[in-house]
């Protein structure tokens, strides 16, 4: 009856390449019946992974710092407002079964720490974070994809243990 | 794209009727194609509510006070874990096109006083608040229902709103 | 070295009375050596029950709902942003030791029913909030004043408890 | 009126040498008439910082994660219940004028993360984060110091401007 959520987190504006591979990363975890999460808004990673999974069958899931939806991604199927600014950040990594970072800012590097901080397992698509993280990839909770077919496999092994 | 949300509030202890009603409650939102939300624990009015919507094809959000689900019910599909204890009311309110309110204590009362300042509309369901919200009952944001299927008739009026 | 900490809750625009009531309770507080909690804004019961109790050598918390103090009450002297919205009305009441509710509308009735879910025992200040809350009345962790300087009696009940 | 608040973030558990140099920066953070604002907990640099400053004249603040107080630090002397989890890490940092990091873990790299996207200036005394936040580096909104004195420098460079 639990559906399996997958958070995919990265910044709001990024590259056409980032773009691109955060679409195809929301279409295969919709593929595999997962919920795709975000954080909801129009733009960048976000709305280009809610994106991905919305127009491929998947159920979407936005958490949105505001109260209002204003700036709402038209991909995401169910808006939870919670008028929190980033304390929605929070959220976002303690609802997801794996969290997917991908290129971004401070924010999406607040989510790394905060995911890490509450055990949930995180997988970096091209995102090069330095080594302030290392311990957590010596222990296998933080594990690197350079593409979104190997994000999906790294999900799946973390999912099974 | 987007779906409409109802939110079922209510206490974690009740009675055998109201638990009833919650439970048809949740059936008759699940049979609108609506997404039920409620405080996802696995008590009283949430839990009845929840189970009345996934026995009958609907699908259900939690959005739990805790950070791993603990006391989660079977009946939730997608549950949004915030570790925010009872700022996750806000949560509740926000994310509803429309709140219900049925029978319940200080927290359900809460969510109530938290809906109408965020002129998020309410439905009381056979839940006596006395005169403290009667200027929103005056300005029709608050609306009283005497069971599950006239809760329903004023939830659509609401929305079309 | 613990501070008893005192939070005045009211709305946003109030009567001449209610004002000058929330100053002389601000100062009182004051007077007693208790930290005097607001909700932090520039405007009605918060904003002058931190001028009572500032202006006459106490000190003063507000517990902002925004990020950048934009609204910020002159009288406050150490402002807790939030950013979180009407989620700062859990922390409001979390952090007091009693609450004091003056006249003021849904917010104030959300931080009444909040403070009494958590076990925050309040004093209506000249706020009649009918029938709803009176199996706290009942029980003694929800008391009435008439006054000031009667609040202030009765907060000094409470905390000998 | 208003007070500066200073904020030191730092791990729960840490070396001898980093608690003294917490405890140092506590110290001084009070001599300069500063806030001092912590974490809350009886743990780590939380702890060190909030008695440095309490023992030498200076009030200090702590944000606690929990409802209750139930591990405050005997040397806070107003404690913000949130009993929001993590979230209060956002708190933290925007109730910060500037924020020090001393040694952690991911709950304050969160912290540096947080504070550099809502625009706190961040002062990292004796930890290396790597590369990550090199574009902060860069603009001077982050930067580094090697003792308590250094980092009392830095933060009084960040205040002027």
């Amino acid at each position: 009856m639990r559906k399996i959520v997958i958070g995919v987190m990265g910044g709001g504006s990024t590259s056409a390449a980032d773009t691109a591979d955060a679409y195809e990363l929301g279409r295969l975890i919709a593929r595999q019946g997962w919920v795709l999460l975000s954080g909801g808004r129009h733009a960048g990673i976000m709305d280009a992974a809610a994106k991905g999974a919305a127009e491929n069958g998947g159920l979407t899931i936005g958490i949105l710092p505001d109260e209002t939806g204003a700036d709402l991604s038209p991909h995401i199927q169910i808006p939870v407002l919670t008028g929190m600014g980033s304390a929605r950040n929070v959220i976002n990594v303690l609802t997801s079964n794996v969290v997917v970072a991908c290129s971004g800012g401070a924010g999406t590097v607040s989510e790394i720490a905060l995911a890490l901080k509450h055990n949930r397992p995180v997988v970096l698509m091209n995102f090069d974070t330095g080594g302030i993280f290392e311990p957590w990839r010596a222990s296998g909770r933080l594990r690197a994809a350079a593409s979104p077919s190997a994000a999906i496999r790294k999900i799946t092994e973390l999912l099974s243990h």
